[in-house]
């Protein structure tokens, strides 16, 4: 089984490789190549699995035919001009996250046309493909009513999957992840890049501003929990999903002030001190136009993951991501 | 007002260019002029209001550059590939539907940046983004989840309307227009051919066919009405949408069965012997991926108007379509 993973250098799709060339195996077929393709050369990952580095514009049609010489057998496609770029540049936002999907699609699409099989197609939605006029909490069949150009562009995206899909060019499943935190790496253009940096950059002596109050409510999911969702989809049928290949994941609702009450349980209270307090309208707009609380009835059905505890996010960021240890 | 009007050779263009040319005005401002943009010379329309038609492909941005030269303020986006044909070649939908779409909603944009006045786009979406996961009694706040290209082109257009619109780059206002009958003129390649030729054909002496059975469940919509419910989308204050500007507009459901009787008790039982009854697998499976039954309570708090019964689109067709009366 040959693996594409786009956004194959961010944090997510650092660690999906690390956990696949790990497996060896997907659904019970053995991976023989991971091709990590990225805007940037993505830095190399740890492997007994052939793992190759491609630099790719996936807005680039013939960028995006390179990435499918091989014939990938399944696709994580995690690429994206994050929310707050998407926001200050339109243009941008619809040439990566719109035009880049359609250009993935249509290339699996061609690839399925040569070989005789739809490859698989795992994409990445966002919570913020909701908002508007969705309840406060969001259920599954909610008209995607995003109040962002990223959200947008997501749920334009997953409609060309499931149209893509219900065609029969590709098997594609559409994930919507809540808010991942604790991040690794930088802070990013992403509005909801403070929800990683008050922990991350907090938990290894650095301060970080937090641009909402204590009780703003957060749907969120640790990076561990996503990689193993994204790994689940794979060995799910593709009739389970019935006529809509999207769903919203599974996650958790805490308010930013229990999230650092549950980082101080474990690590103490110094992160805390180092959070500074001052609200940004630019990022509320944003993430205010978001919903806090989710009932994914169809994922917990499908057997994905839920997040337990906030904590267990604290412990798996110390455990995997952590570089500077507090007070070192 | 300059107003532009694609798909202008349609029917529905043709009938919305003569009402606005009757009226002379739209929101108590004078209409300066009307351009019809088409793929093929626009027909005539008699009027007192300057009525210009252009030959323009929306899927050319040179084209659409062309329809903005003299910065309409208010833009009905009618033009479409109908459903039969976008199921028939994805990409053709994908160019005219989706891209198509995204050029006027750019040059709209481009308009607004040169005359600081984000024209106002009344964009024709369709029952057809409904289906799949949507409950079989369609609300307010439905996931779109289409079962069809067209659908799934419509339904992208819609997000792009509610984006652009959010930024003020373009006074949206999106109608999910029920399945429009009786249509005057020719069968197209719809899928919903059928529900006008089995009224519009039979009454004027000719044979049609139906590839579905008499308790087939059709929601629709009169031509006059559409006509009334486009224009009378132009008076609505645009914060009355609220966070959405895309509706499922009123309209009716009546079976098949019922929509023949009805026909029958204005026009005589001549026209229901002409119909041939033979199912069609193609057809059904894009029809019967529609919903029949809608709540479509935002649309009627904002004054949009419903059709009070079959008869009366029976009547409207004999007014104001008929070229060769029964028994003539």
């Amino acid at each position: 089984m040959r693996i594409l993973i786009t956004g194959g250098g961010g944090f997510l799709g650092q660690k999906l490789a690390s956990r696949l060339a790990g497996l060896g195996a997907v659904d019970n077929r053995e991976i023989s190549q991971i091709v990590l393709a990225d805007v940037q050369e993505p830095a190399e990952v740890p492997s007994r699995v052939p793992v190759r580095a491609m630099v790719a514009d996936i807005s680039k049609p013939d960028d995006v035919a390179r990435l499918f010489e091989q014939a990938p057998d399944l696709v994580f496609h995690l690429a994206a001009v994050v929310s707050g770029a998407a926001e200050a540049d339109l243009d941008l936002g619809l040439r990566v996250n719109m035009a880049g999907t359609l250009n993935l699609l249509n290339a699996a699409r061609q690839s399925a046309g040569s070989t005789g099989r739809a490859p698989m197609f795992i994409y990445a939605s966002s919570v913020a493909v909701h908002g508007g006029e969705a309840p406060q909490t969001v259920v599954d069949g909610v008209e995607l009513n995003p109040q962002s150009s990223y959200g947008t562009q997501k749920a334009i995206g997953e409609l060309l999957l499931q149209d893509f899909s219900r065609r029969g060019l590709v098997d594609g499943r559409g994930l919507r992840l809540p808010t991942v935190t604790i991040r690794p790496g930088k802070a990013n253009a992403a509005a909801s890049s403070f929800m990683s940096s008050i922990f991350r950059d907090t938990l290894q002596g650095n301060a970080a501003v937090c641009p909402v109050s204590p009780d703003f409510p957060v749907w969120h999911t640790a990076p561990r929990t996503v990689v193993d969702n994204l790994i689940h989809a794979t060995t799910i049928p593709a009739d389970a999903f019935g006529p809509n290949r999207n769903l919203n994941l599974p996650g958790r609702t805490d308010t930013i002030g229990d999230m650092i009450a549950a980082m101080t349980r474990i690590a103490g209270p110094e992160a805390e001190r180092r959070i500074r307090w001052q609200p940004d309208p630019a990022i509320e707009k944003i993430v205010m136009g978001w919903r806090g609380h989710f009932a994914p009835h169809k994922a917990l059905s499908l057997g994905f993951s839920a997040d337990r505890s906030f904590e267990d996010s604290v412990r798996f960021f110390l455990e995997d991501d952590i570089e500077t240890p507090q007070g070192s």
